[in-house]
């Protein structure tokens, strides 16, 4: 038996469904051992009083897309993996995002060329498609599936990205017939931009009235929605960045129907309301899409975490700095929030908040913590059982917390390239103190020490879902056979069930 | 005391509330007396043993629209009203459409022209609105409401009449404004769309496809969505054509948040299942949309009926011929299901069939059966109590029916154009004897007798809801007031209840 | 044609489905005529300017009940009839209630003689079913029914009243083979005396706890098990005094379901809170079972009317004194809320209230008015059509209102033998001037002025059910052949439907 | 570093979280090692091509309970735990059952000398509680939860075992005083009675009649009145056996509404119908209760496990021979279904079944069903991380499995004490081939192997919830401040959320 090159001694451990007292043999970049009194390590770790946790995975982060109209996010691959790994991630999946006009294949090399050798924790990349071309749909997409590119997310708002029904039906098509997983941000646009004149014909452009232009009943509209068209293409979706209420019971609704819709949250939603949109033109600092609601929901939303609606908590940091020619006040000057772009930091950030005030609070679980920030992402992208977990012949992604460190965030504490945090001032309980990517140190000491360009593309798996459905209601032959399927479906006038 | 022209004698008069043994007075067009013992009329009719009913409301009629691709209708202002007359139903109101392009008020007077003086019962217009241009919205559809047409109907579905979500909200906010109702035809055209290629590549193009391609799933998506558009602009809606269970369940959902939605059914939804549209192509005759459902959902209609989910039932008859060049074979041959026009006759067909299947099994009462049927269509467009109801002071429009006479329907003893009819072969029990029209017979001893051109044009008052919403929570003041409003429902992260 | 004894002149009529300007010819007490410029009779009443609608029928009211404990009800059928007339109500069905161990027709017998011939309106007798022995439910509940007393309560709590679950499943079994409706009294016995305990325990005994020791999931749990002991039984109930969301949220589903659930709300449910039951011992003045909830759940009842979930509006006038030796502070003394006899007068105050509130703001029609408060109590317990209309033949029972009558309600005003009302001070629009009981005026210019003895016992007929359910799903055959419909249910593993 | 006692190579290792290959090292009855190419052990298992999984927990299994009328379980703490080994359980959890009248103290002495020294697998002990007078709630229930026997079951039917509501509620705040966890069996025995005499009085007493004497929907109302109950005093319970989808439905809606309840399914609602009560007298056989519905409430069953809804899965084991004088033929004689013993075999068939229908067809994943059946089960009555998982530290209850044996189920070659087993003739694939208790082989080679007396003992810690709520919300002085907490819920009219 072979030394290891790192030992990580006397710590509690806990995983998706353990928790333990054990050590910690890593080789080559991977668990080997666990045990009690394991063999030297030739790098030693104590971590006695310490937790010992698979390192967080953020699927659901934006890092240097391309954007229009003079905009341009403050974090690329480099500030973001490093702000990622400081807060305790060891995985993140931003966004390969297609333009109108553009290949898919064609956004996706290009976000390698941003990624270049940047990155300080792995990446994956889910793609996002905006331009469902019959090309893209036959050739370029099941492709891009095959190869590790196997989640996409579909738009149904913003006018450049947005998708039709009818789009959305073709490429949800695409995913059940490849086995992809597509990721739905549920809005309805229309309803938007109806709110968005009305409220502007009334002068109303504040920044607060971003929330009023988007109130939580389009959020249940397009969830229903995309509901339906998964029901009718007959594959699993995941709704990202759920807000509230009227949400949820949709998604509930489903599941009590049998459907498998996953449902994704984020902490803006649990630690922010509609109010932090107030207060002038700052409030711009926490525009985002959906608003934040208010405490009645965000408490619904503690719940759905509680009781295993949600399936994961990701970040959708979106980095915009505050000041400057390039964000929250592009050329620096106050706009209409209908001009404020969309989006909050928070890929450092997610891991403290989640573990304070969900499982100090006893509001979840400290298994359900490491479910829901690191295995069932992990899970769902088909990263598992690479990422998301401590196990025999995992990467040894691995945070170690403090669990009664306090903090009070602070921006100036944190490693991105905004200027500001949306959670400026609140006291947290409990800290990352080292993150180790495939075994190496990238975060330790309070300093990131990551070697440069540590970080590796992962090629993701088949998504390995929750709730599979049985081969013998649905099946491979669906697609291939949907007139007869349809037909069984419009004479009992409802759905497959 | 003047005479009266007309005096109704012994029969058992059935309204929306009562029923009860009266004499009717009648002079002017106009019921005078209700009493035992009145004193006589010129002319009497004797109604012993006979049932006394307010004439039929058929709200959801098309007759003679224009129409695109060598497709006419069969019926027109002559041939379907005089159907109307001896199926019991006095009043009538079909579509003025706008074509694309065309101005609203345009669509009315070729309306007007293709009314002549054909009519042998009284009618209004709905209009149709397919082109809600700026004009439209902000001068013709004010001022047409305000002239007495008050309703319009609004498709989510069919190409050529579809409007967007955003158009929807600028039309409902017209309706709030200057009260009007709309009707949503609720089905996804995408989801349509995306289906009938599906079924197309699969060479599934018969008409038992047509019901194949609009599944329950996509009218209630559509349900659920027109439900938000109405919420978010505060202003009641009516659902046409509502076929079964899961539309239904949205529809009682939107209830118990205390929206104002209200809902239409049809005998094709009662009486008429998917199998009707297979066998071939004879499947044709029953294509109409949404298309009919199974048993289960028959009995899930009915309990609507019974439990008042229900406002009213139509006919949504749209009369096309079978044979011929400009019907269901369009040039005399079969076509795929995509390309057969929607739509069945029923103006004759709906009160016996209502009655037999639904009074006299005790599924509804004889009030709730006048309700659905004249009473509450009369109110919900503006016109009680003119019409609807037998009371001091209403047009003497009236249906006298033989509650014992039992009938097998087929298509030779009735008065429409079209060569077929979805219940040929039925039997029911009840059938009117005697049809009056502002105190004139139009139907009796088995003929059509109306006065030459006897049919007025019925201006709408404003539509009388059955379900006002208190002025303290919602107001006049809503709309104008709107940005407001809606930071309220922003907050509150939901609807404004 | 004979003279009428009395003519209602220009008055405005509303019924539950009209609203006409016509006059009303009375003779023997029922009307006979309705029509413009009727002949003249005896008797000329002028109501230009004035509603005419149908005199109320109050279905829930308990007066000159047997009670144990040195209580005694404020009001008999004297009072308790007086103070309904003067508040516009011409029928009341107060309770003959069986004393444990006492045979149903004594109950009912006993109660004629207290009622006497005191009444100055109609009445007729829903009994109170404390003891269902064998004797009782095979001889004497289906004698009294066919007698007219087709209507009974049972009460869920209460320890001298409650019938467990089985013993409400074999009265509700007589109810279905015999054509009766049962009314329940929907809260959870043993949950209550739970809470009472454990209050009590704490040392909390203020009146204020009444509500506290009664919370809306007990109403909601006796609602959802009431609802499948009459699915068991397929029979209709009636839940009566409905508090708030969580029992409608039931009900709903119900309706959802095809159930024929009734429900009534009561005044108390629109007008109190539970914070009426605070500040000190002046709270036991409001002490009702179920408890008045808060605004929201005002909101939700009021929906409820507005939609058509809700039957009926009643009073459940329960009078105690709360002063004085026999009531609310029995034997003069305070006392825990354990002790408070049950119940608030409001038999006089239920129209003007309800109008007020709901017809003037536009929460309901003028037509849902008259139904909520007569025309369907009146139909639901066999009145119909001889009480609770405004129609050829029926008794001329009728309220003449003045709508625009400011009125702030004191106690001093009312004529009960209540020494206070629940709504002193409260400012309503809209008062009765004149009550005709059959033809007779008992309340006008502001005096009672009915003629001593005049009112009537009513016999009832069959319950005429505003959802009859169909005869092929469930016929009167079902409880004959109960084990074989059973074997159907089982399999189902469900309900009928 | 010591020797391990012994190492199992080469298995492909599963628990609720993971699946890897990796060698697991035992010394001293645990496992201690988990990593690639372990030291050798004294004994070496080779898992290769094999599944290796913890031992099942079987948290519902009747053994050796005193019974009256002369019936006897046919299975004891020998024959039980030696099926279960068989099977691949390795831990069982039978229940003490207080007799009214005797303390619970007694029954759990009593149900100790029954076990003896005859058990092969480890044991804890749930306990009946039939009898909660003060004493027991008081004293005896506090002092046993502090000893181990941290959950209880609470019958709401059967007459010699049922509490009422209130009785239910006294035992629930003990619970929640003292934290343990309440089982509790949801019919209504009500309504049981009621139609179980409406059937003998129409003659139908074979054993198929058991089903229709106990349909779904009273499985429903006492759900519903479980959860309700549950939430007045503020603590989670666990419905046990629940059989399909009007049960499950409640169950969601309290999910829904932020309630902790926990629910139970076994194999019979998932394999069985009400057809196999059918029959004839052999439908014996299958009477337990609730009895299996049909097959569309097996797929809402399945449902429910793949998504979550369902915490664990249960055999309900509670053996009654067929023939012979004391089991489903008492006497030997062919009774009326009131009086066959409810229940049937199931313990050594819980595993392979679930993981034939479950994991091979793909309706749940291989960690789901370790989940289900082993980490749930012990985390929710305290044995976790001792038992239900394969991780450092935990007891060596291990099942290795052939995951491609194909077999055919016969009673014979079952090691129960029953003479049958509903499941004859059932094809499956995948079963235990060896299963280890505290590193000792109990069952391998096809041989039941466990060193006599093997099994202990297993005191219960605090049942470990996957739901905690939040300790802001609830908190742990909520009991001792009752009054005060309900008097917010009182004025909400709701509930605590």
């Amino acid at each position: 038996m072979k030394d290891f090159d790192t030992v990580i001694r006397n710590g509690l451990i806990a995983t998706a469904a353990e928790t333990m007292y054990a050590d910690i043999g890593i080789r080559g970049g991977r668990v080997v051992a666990l045990g009690q009194e394991l063999a030297r390590g030739r790098d030693e770790i104590d971590a006695r009083g310490k937790l010992v946790m698979p390192g967080g995975v953020d699927a659901h982060c934006h890092f240097d897309q391309p954007m229009e109209d003079g905009l341009r996010m403050a974090d690329d691959f480099l500030t973001g993996t490093r702000s990622a790994a400081c807060g305790g991630t060891t995985t993140v999946i931003p966004f390969a995002q297609q333009i109108k006009g553009q290949s898919l294949r064609a956004a996706v090399e290009d976000y390698h060329r941003r990624a270049g050798r940047k990155a300080s924790v792995d990446y994956a990349f889910h793609m996002i498609v905006t331009d469902p071309t019959p090309e893209v749909l036959r050739e370029e997409l099941p492709a891009l599936i095959a190869e590790g590119y196997s989640s996409f997310k579909i738009y149904m708002t913003y006018d450049d990205m947005k998708l039709d029904d009818r789009q959305i039906l073709r490429t949800l098509a695409v995913a059940r017939r490849h086995g992809a997983l597509a990721m739905i941000h549920a809005e309805n646009a229309d309803c938007i931009a109806w709110l968005t004149e009305t409220l502007e014909e009334a002068g109303h452009t504040a920044p607060a009235y971003h929330a009023t232009s988007r109130p939580m009943a389009i959020e249940r509209e397009a969830t229903h929605r995309a509901i339906t068209l998964s029901e009718l293409v007959d594959v699993p979706i995941l709704i990202v960045h759920v807000s509230g209420r009227e949400a949820i019971d949709q998604i509930r609704w489903a599941h009590g129907r049998g459907l498998r819709i996953y449902a994704e949250t984020c902490p803006q939603y649990l630690f922010l309301t509609a109010d932090n949109l107030g207060g002038g033109y700052e409030g711009a600092k926490c525009v985002c899409s959906p608003p934040p609601r208010d405490r009645a929901n965000q408490r619904v939303v503690w719940e759905g975490l509680s009781d295993g609606l949600f399936t994961l908590v990701s970040s959708d940091h979106a980095p915009f700095r505050f000041d400057g020619p390039e964000g929250k006040k592009p050329g620096g000057k106050e706009v209409g929030f209908r001009h404020i772009p969309n989006g909050i930091p928070g890929v450092e950030t997610r891991l403290p908040l989640l573990f304070s005030e969900g499982v100090r609070t006893g509001r979840i679980s400290l298994n359900q913590f490491v479910s829901l920030t690191s295995t069932n992402p992990a899970r769902l992208y088909g990263l598992h059982p690479r990422k998301g977990t401590i196990a025999i012949g995992s990467d040894a992604d691995i945070a170690i917390w403090d669990p009664d460190k306090e903090v009070t965030i602070e921006n100036g504490m944190l490693h991105h390239e905004v200027d500001y945090t949306p959670y400026e001032g609140m006291q947290v309980t409990g800290w990352p103190v080292t993150t180790l990517v495939r075994g190496e140190r990238v975060w330790d000491g309070g300093q990131f020490c990551a070697p440069a360009g540590h970080g590796e593309f992962l090629p993701c798996g088949k998504p390995e879902m929750a709730r599979p459905r049985p081969q013998d209601t649905a099946g491979g032959h669906y697609v291939g056979n949907l007139p007869d399927a349809l037909a069984k479906l419009s004479k009992a006038g409802g759905h497959a069930a």
